[in-house]
């Protein structure tokens, strides 16, 4: 049965997309402020103008407000904020990959006739709380017998992934490392990243505070030495790094979908989403092969199905970057490097945004930052934007850009949801 | 927007249906553990067999497992727990309202041609908690400005909606007290129900007790003056008293649905979905009127927009009667009375088993119980035995239950799911 071709019943397309500012945000403010930030900058982003009564529904993925808010039944809640009442609305939680969820499942209504507009999004307010309890919300979404009660976390579980591909495949803390100083090179150019500044940034501000303080002047020839210092980039669960885990942030996005057939009234300049796929995985403990997950590739498969296309044909990608192991997991999973090769590819600059499939265009999970109910979407409205060439300075220059995907993850992949988007 | 006639693009149909006992269960007990236990009772509902490996994804209900149980991301460690990994998984989280929103999502899931066999469900484990912290729980589905930080809780909250009905309508404490006194009767003849136990046979043991310790025999005459008893049913927020309030429990619930066209494989007695409907509302502090909820009205409109029939034509509910006020409330906003005349049929039985348009027959929210993230599906599930005639002792004997519907509530009626079902 999970061999079947899925397809779905009409045509979907995105017309309007917003992001909030990710980053660290005062107690005060809510998931739901945030949300209004990204849906402004979506009702801008509608070429032929929107009037907001006219949406029809409101799914939204939001991981564990309850935890980090105190509050529940936010759906609802953020409709009343943006003023749409009785607008319908849902909220989704499937850990990292709520809103990739939240994604899918609008595309899916829009299909089944029941809705022609429908705004997706996620968001979450995370900063509330400090570290420790962040690491113990999102340890949360772990088995519950195997993992969290072993005293499992999430950068321990990637750092035992990571560790068996580098026993496997040869993979290095220089290839991680690369990683990471493409993704925040990416974030330096994307003004709504968490960090928005580069690595080389982080090197100079460190440099000038030496010898504000009178320091014998640090000497990093690049940033590759710079992240070899312990000092700035201390071990978190080896071999993974400050540097290699992606930030504990605020923030929302927000996609505006329509069926095909009405999708010229909003823009000359639609994004057409052509496959979407899901599934889930057992948990880490249980599984044959801990370098891979299964559940990408088993929703590539559904995915790739639906597009009728194939891993070949993928110009440009937003993969789940948590921890920098995972953009190479995320690489092969989805079949656009065999096993063990993205490596190789990462090395000679490939997924770079000059590179021959730019990956994670907008600084990712590790930059751009991770507001975990919100990244689903957010990676959605970096892909919306590259297509239409309105990415600012870290637009990437090809012209064949036509065909990219989001690749969204739930805790260690027990969930993932990949959409795939057309540029016709 | 909100007047458009919506349909779905294919037919849908329920062919299983399951609940776990509902009650209050250890701490070990999971609500993962209570879903295996309604979904056992599923597959062998399913007169020609099922193949569970033919289940194509799961849309499951859950509140707050954030809260209840530490745990998230529940949806894929349910599939783990029913050996159906890699089935795709999705939670959803409407308060109260929870899987019936899953439900209504697995129909237009079909309906959109991605899916054929959708497994929904709910569940919940609440008990792990005190009711202090169980009511702290519920409160933050609130508003959380107006009322969660004003003090509110739902008791209050539905106390407040209670008395302006009285004050409108004319509505007594004894009409409040009729509902319980039905509610309480159903789910005596309900072995799934957290009070499988009658009021008269709380009646009857209160009289034993007195006995038994050497007291003067308590004289009531019947429910009704034992209701009236402040010391058997205690103040909660006037008017609503200990027997207008649904219970905190533990439970699961779940139903197999599949196309229309493939439902014979399954059964030669499908219950078919023909209508759904979902809607937002304002918290109460900001309604114009609080003795109806617009949400209903709202989700009413486009469910039987969609079904093509009228509340005329509606021959059994199951409503949300979270408090007695609720089941007053829905009868009224769902056009099965007019405003102020619910009241009038309860006092004339039309509610009952035996009346005219049975609600709530297998004891509600009141006395089967109210786990809140399995409700909405465990209404869906007395809709399928009712009309397959397969409720025992509480079966309906009218021969004309062809048409009945799920009425199922988030919090204050912020979110309001209605799904509308068809024996053929």
């Amino acid at each position: 049965m999970a061999q079947k071709k899925r397809k779905l019943g009409r045509g979907v397309a995105a017309v309007g997309a917003g992001l909030s500012k990710f980053g660290a945000y005062p107690k005060g403010v809510r998931a739901t402020d945030l949300f209004v930030e990204a849906f402004n900058e979506l009702k801008n982003s509608v070429d032929k103008g929107l009037d907001t009564k006219d949406i029809e529904a409101l799914y939204l993925g939001d991981c564990s407000s309850d935890l980090f808010e105190h509050q529940i039944h936010v759906a609802p809640a953020t409709v009343n904020r943006i003023g749409l009442i009785p607008m319908p609305a849902i909220r989704f939680e499937d850990a990292c990959a709520s809103s990739g969820v939240a994604f899918r499942e609008g595309v899916i209504a829009i299909a089944s006739g029941i809705y022609d507009i429908v705004l997706v999004g996620g968001a979450e307010k995370m900063t509330n709380l400090d570290t420790a309890h962040v690491t113990d919300v999102l340890g949360i979404a772990l088995d519950p017998d195997a993992e969290f009660p072993a005293g499992e976390t999430f950068p321990g579980i990637y750092a035992t992934i990571a560790t068996a591909h580098m026993a496997k495949y040869g993979t290095t803390l220089e290839d991680f490392m690369r990683i990471g100083i493409k993704n925040h090179y990416n974030g330096s150019l994307n003004p709504k990243a968490h960090f928005d500044a580069s690595i080389q940034q982080f090197m100079k501000r460190r440099v000038a505070s030496a010898v504000r303080k009178g320091l014998p002047e640090p000497h990093w020839a690049n940033e590759m030495e710079f992240l070899n210092d312990p000092a700035q980039n201390p071990i978190i669960a080896w071999p993974m790094r400050l540097f290699d885990c992606s930030t504990i942030c605020d923030g929302a996005s927000a996609v505006l979908l329509v069926a095909e057939d009405i999708a010229r009234n909003f823009t000359d300049k639609p994004i057409h989403v052509i496959g979407t796929g899901l599934a889930s995985d057992y948990f880490v403990a249980e599984r044959e092969d801990i370098t891979s997950i299964k559940g990408t590739k088993e929703a590539a498969r559904e995915a790739y199905g639906m597009a009728n296309v194939g891993p070949q044909d993928i110009k440009m990608a937003e993969v789940h970057d948590c921890f920098t192991i995972a953009e190479i997991l995320a690489m092969e999973d989805l079949g656009l490097y065999k096993p063990g090769e993205a490596v190789k590819a990462i090395r000679e600059g490939e997924s770079r945004l000059d590179g021959k499939l730019p990956i994670n265009m907008d600084g990712g999970l590790k930059a751009k930052g991770h507001p975990i109910g919100a990244s689903g979407v957010g990676m959605a409205v970096e892909i919306f934007k590259q297509m239409r060439e309105e990415a600012g300075p870290r637009q990437v220059k090809r012209k064949d850009i036509d065909l990219g995907l989001t690749q969204n993850v739930g805790a260690h992949g027990a969930t993932v949801v990949i959409n795939i988007f057309e540029r016709r």
